[in-house]
């Protein structure tokens, strides 16, 4: 707990001083631009049976001029979360597997270079690359017009830099890592909505978990969507794997997805000219609405599961990308308070729902890496448990009908 | 006159060289970025009552990212101007009376950050927080298309960052201080203007004032609208408050504002669900035009007053936000050349004036804190001597029949 | 090739190592942001008739914060070029003549200041002011619906900072000076665009080459399009300036245009109310589709030539801004794939090539400066063998009938 670098206060030695802690360190903050900056738990004198290391740096050139980007290796995993861009988790590395996806945008995209309004309000998909993409909170979705206003893709949070942001280490086993954003997602008269960001981490652990709140600052009911947009790649992804999940209901989110509702699990390799498929479930919880949905590969080996709570993110889209490697081959576990149509069509499905003058609404979503066939089934095991012979209702049509596919 | 820091040059010093100058600093230019930077009275050896000092200091994280802010603490008063939005005046302070308001917005937006086009126009509100925001100059108003275009809320002036920025302090007494910032609104073929704004206050002083000259570069005539949104909340703004000007003529904005209109030169404390509130009115100066308006607290002994000419800036907003103080409660001081409707509608009402080539508008516009029962009583006293008797003329129906309130 | 300063490596100094190179240096990179830096002849070791270098800076304030330019003084001509606009060319200059134009967009605009989007898709005018513009790559052409989607004008290019700089300086004679730049124009699902651009020139010569390859990085055949927009001014430009090309078809952009076919060679002085004429021409090139296009002044002793391929580039756009100079008198010289029109309008004309998935373009165009009677004199000779006697079709009617011209 002594072998500090200069400038760290290690405030687990500090007699009486937040005695929980053995970092609290502010990264970003209005009079503190991000630099280049790493600590390991040598420098801390943790002793874990993996050392782990935390840097800050920033990217230069092209659009990603001035993006921070912080890596947490916490000796089992490498996760990159990205201050600029809402505290998105841009990927997580374990050895040779990686969690999330190799987009056709390769830079991490500063938001001061996209126009969301462009492309008739498809400008987000020219920054789109993460693992975990934060959508909301205003409203999430297809853009389009909603009382007259155009709604850009997805809304704003993945394009509002995080204005301030804090690394703390726990001064106990298991040391857990925390690195905290705060979004402000504001316009005068519009919205008043600031949203606390968590990704916390134990050293030599499989798993992290986002802890997000939002809350309206304002003094007037709004209503407000939320949605993780959690992508996965190869390996988790490939020609056999599959989606498992307990749930109420399925239905596919167009007709195009209609016309494979019958495979709706299952996924293709790489597959010229198929672009995606969406299928909007409805998961059930535990007896506290606690659930997961395991996507694991054809030889049922490697898997993740996504854990969630149904009281928070009552709903879940299925993104089906497998298109082919060069156009983005991914699959979005992705659960939320709404589908993905825009905001307009799911006031009538009760999916926009509101938030008071001061209220808070807390979201927890966890990854776990799943190495290994036992891992696998025992996230099935958990998902039978839930499901507990409960029948799913398949929806053949659509839930919104919608002009164009 | 000889305590300098090193580096800088204290101008006075200097026999025969600009000898009215006791500093002349550029704080930002082509070849100079914004640094933190720092200057005082005593460095300059100058006496005064109370000393002075200038403050260079950048913001980071979030939408605040490498805005500058550049602090006039006169003594008695501490402005805060925003270089890289237009120059804006954020607030003033002295000692527990705060010029400005709490909006909702409460980083200092870096335009980089801001569509401008985005909520159909009204991405302005997005970054609205200052207690003078320029509005213009190739446009101001409320968003909508005029002539198939869509112009966005209140023009460009308070989203572009300044050109080259410029610290000079007489040598001789009141010893003045002034900041001069240069903005470009510039596009081939549409637009060639370039506005050189300054802002200057004497030591010990509770008055600011903005001096600012449009010049059109460019070879033809051109429309142009400009309107100071000077804003203010407590404790100037309270319930009982009251706006007092010397006046020819007020109408209001709107259906709401009629309904309103026999209270128009009163407040309300904050009001759930109030929204806002506008008059158009049209102002009497004296001789020169010169002319005020005061706003005061209700128990009169709190007040401000802004002075500007009405050959200048003919008309003039009231702007009543008197809403919840969450929700931004706060009241507009508009001097301008146009009211607040789409230029579009303003044409019909001869107030969207052009500017020759080569030709410049002069605009300066006072703002001095009123402490005391007296100062506002004189204040009041020369807006009498200026209606001098004259009846306001009261339209009982908006100038403008708008298809939405 | 001994005297570097510190941190260089001569290349050419290590045996075995690039021995074609006196210097390599990466500018701009993920890790490396740019930063003031120069380094001449001198420096390198390198003795040539007349010293050359290179520098980098930054600019600062207004719409300008944060750019790079990049200056190559090949001893004759001093070439600037703007990494953080699409690697556009601002200026060159040799003497007292200047390639280039005065637009009223006097900042060399940061690309995180524009929405292209804005002004009806005009907003890339507010940072028009280049030399030499790139137009593309996923369109070109005036603003308008495209299958219902905006296309703002001329396309992403000029907006998009390069993602990796590196200056090379060749080992042996002539010691050409090479500048290479990478820009990327993706969005998934839409577009997975890279550009290489290099520009390359001789140490004491008046002229320089771009050599940029477009590759479509996606899985999918996709439309593009590209325009090399080369603007010049006085002294080239002036009345009686004259325009020679070999060429197969001339015809007028619109209506306006027509009207002054006679003399759509010919150049008028600056001419208050002219606004712009625009012609379409389709040039012949030799064998290989090698060709050429003069600019001179009317007095025959000063000119410049742009040469080109007409496999890569087989139409040319002849832009005849000769409005008045604070307006922006100037003319372009463009080669592309396509002429000017709106995208949705030159795919009858058979002007919106595709590019497979992995494919190359390659666009070579080399600017020439003629600064005597018998250079002119020689392009003029050039020209003539191409045109070959051949008749030149002029077509009265404009290829595309506008609503609007």
């Amino acid at each position: 707990m002594n072998k500090l670098s200069s400038g760290l206060i290690g405030l687990g030695a500090l007699a009486g001083v937040t005695p929980a802690l053995a970092l609290e360190q502010v990264l970003i903050d209005t009079d503190k631009p991000a630099q280049n900056w790493s600590i390991d738990s040598k420098q801390l004198g943790i002793e874990t049976d993996k050392p782990f290391s935390i840097t800050v740096r920033t990217l230069h050139g092209g659009r990603q001029e001035g993006v921070s980007l912080i890596d947490i290796d916490n000796g089992s995993m490498r996760i990159t979360v990205v201050p600029t861009r809402g505290m998105n988790v841009l990927r997580a590395v374990a050895g040779d597997v990686k969690l999330g996806w190799d987009s056709p945008v390769d830079e991490v995209v500063n938001p001061a270079f996209i126009e969301l309004n462009s492309r008739n309000g498809l400008g987000w998909l020219e920054g789109f690359n993460e693992l975990v993409t934060r959508c909301g909170y205003e409203w999430i979705g297809h853009p389009g017009l909603d009382n007259g206003e155009l709604l850009t893709l997805h809304g704003r949070a993945s394009n509002i830099p995080a204005s301030k942001v804090t690394l703390s280490i726990d001064e106990k086993p298991p040391y857990t890592i925390r690195l905290k954003g705060e979004l402000k997602e504001k316009a005068f008269k519009k919205v008043d909505f600031a949203i606390t960001t968590e990704l916390a981490t134990d050293p030599g652990s499989l798993r992290f978990t986002l802890n997000d709140t939002l809350t309206n600052e304002g003094d007037y009911s709004q209503e407000y969507q939320v949605l993780y947009h959690n992508n996965f790649g190869p390996p988790l992804l490939g020609q056999g794997s599959r989606f498992v999940a307990p749930l109420k209901q399925v239905s596919p989110f167009n007709e195009k997805a209609r016309a494979e509702l019958s495979s709706w699990q299952d996924y293709r390799g790489p597959t010229e000219g198929y672009d995606e498929t969406v299928y909007n479930l409805v998961p059930y919880g535990d007896d506290q609405g606690n659930t997961l949905a395991v996507l694991h590969n054809a030889a049922g080996d490697l898997g993740i599961a996504v854990d969630f709570n149904t009281n928070q993110l009552p709903v879940f889209s299925l993104w089906k990308n497998t298109d082919t490697k060069g156009q983005g081959y991914v699959t979005g576990l992705e659960p939320g308070t709404s589908f993905s149509y825009n905001r307009s069509l799911q006031r009538p499905l009760n999916l926009v729902p509101t938030i008071g003058p001061k209220e808070q609404r807390n979201f927890q979503v966890g990854f776990s890496l799943l190495p290994k066939k036992e891992n696998i089934e025992a996230a099935l095991k958990k998902i039978d448990e839930i499901q507990a012979g409960r029948g799913i209702e398949v929806k053949e049509a659509p839930l919104v009908k919608l002009d164009k596919n």
